[in-house]
């Protein structure tokens, strides 16, 4: 059976940014309020100043007419003047190109764009996975391991990619791609303190200083949804009840392809 | 005990390549010969007709100047302007950002890029790990699965991305990243043809016909090595006996990150 989303919309802050994009337009943005992956997209379309449609859709659901978009049933997906795409990833470069005017996230130095892609690779194949892991773990034998491994993954991230210093975001003084893609689960933190005891600090200093910076960020803050919500979707996550793709794919001890 | 890898250096067409990029020059190459993930980037850079100083390297040895290179220890690496980067995918997009006036290889139509870095998502997460548990499989009833999942992962591709029809290549009249992506592999049937059966037609005779036309584009030609000398540097993964880390990967049911 399909996981309920309870509640199906977005509360609070994301609620409010929601309604704003309620009109028709030709920038359809079919999204799960709850979706760490959604986040990203969302952050960016926010960052840019983008006009979009926002459409709730339940992923679970596997309801055709979203099949026919994105083939593998997942959020985020855009739909632009009827033409698709998909995957977090794919979107955000995706954003860049189809309004390169519009405050672009990416990069423009080559080397730099290139240094970037490297960091997103290795938070959503690391970074990630480890998330799950970490939130599905149940005995505290496999919490400790799971605290160990995340903890070590955003470690190194913030060691090879983040320029550190005085700068105010990962790359520097300019939020971007790494600071986008990274932050929704910096949005789930609280969750993870809540439940597992993690803390940012745990990390290091320089690293819950961005950590704070990116939760006060328009454009995290006006995406995310109040804590009581997300806490009841990501339960099911807490106890390793959850039948998503992510989390089937986690308890085999394999990853999302 | 690291692989050895017997020859050490390209031979045949790709030796002659090799011999033409052999100067010094602010754009190195860091690469090895018999490397499908290396091709893909030496056939970009071919196709774009950009000048730059192939290296061959031993990324089994893990040597630390190459290290001070790529962290991964993994080949292909492009160093310019003594800045580094790796990872064939980003190299692709790094070619095109930096060369953008040489014959670009990415789509310049938003969506279209989009569509083919899903292809290539899929190529590498779907097809490159097939190839892999399809070669290192060892029993007869593992072999044919592995020849199952590998015709089934390549007419998935097929199917979704190929736009087929009179197409020439796979998103159309231009030879695009699709086929640099997917080539080396393409590159590669002759062994499988050998040692476990598989054919191309396998896939389909539209698909056989592409892969015939990519085995005669002179990017693949000269940046490919005599098929004998494929033969002993493959024999280990046939044997699955490979320490390489995609070998040791697959052999334990997971995948490179
Ligand atoms: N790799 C995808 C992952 C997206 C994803 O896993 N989305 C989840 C919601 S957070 C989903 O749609 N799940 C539906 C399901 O598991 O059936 C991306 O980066 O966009
Ligand atoms: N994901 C990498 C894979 C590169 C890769 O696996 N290269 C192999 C040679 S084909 C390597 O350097 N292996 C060294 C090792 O396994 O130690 C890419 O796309 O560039």
């Amino acid at each position: 059976m399909p996981d309920k989303i309870d509640p199906p919309h977005a509360t609070g802050a994301a609620a409010d940014t929601v309604k704003k994009h309620s009109q028709p337009h030709e920038l359809v943005f079919h999204a799960g309020w709850f979706c760490p992956f959604v986040q990203r997209v969302w952050i960016a379309l926010e960052e840019k100043g983008i006009e979009y449609e926002y459409r709730e859709v339940n992923p679970y659901a596997k309801e055709p007419h979203f099949l026919a978009i994105n083939p593998k049933g997942l959020v985020p997906a855009l739909e632009h003047h009827n033409k698709a795409l998909y995957e977090s990833l794919v979107l955000l470069e995706y954003l860049d190109d189809a309004y390169p005017d519009d405050s672009p996230l990416r990069p423009s130095d080559p080397h730099e764009a290139g240094l970037v892609r490297l960091a997103l690779q290795q938070i959503s194949n690391v970074v990630v996975p480890a998330f799950y892991r970490y939130v599905q773990a149940q005995e505290p034998e496999k919490q400790k391991e799971g605290h160990e491994a995340f903890v070590a993954a955003l470690r190194d991230v913030h060691k090879q990619w983040f320029v550190g210093g005085e700068a105010q975001w990962a790359r520097g003084d300019r939020f971007g791609w790494v600071d986008a893609a990274l932050g929704p689960w910096v949005a789930r933190f609280s969750l993870l303190e809540k439940h597992r005891g993690f803390k940012a600090e745990d990390v290091g200093a320089e690293f819950a200083a961005w950590a704070k910076r990116i939760l006060e960020r328009p454009s995290v803050k006006s995406t995310s949804s109040l804590p009581e919500n997300y806490e009841s979707v990501y339960r099911r996550y807490f106890e390793d009840t959850a039948e998503s793709e992510v989390a089937k794919a986690t308890r085999k001890g394999e990853w999302l392809k």
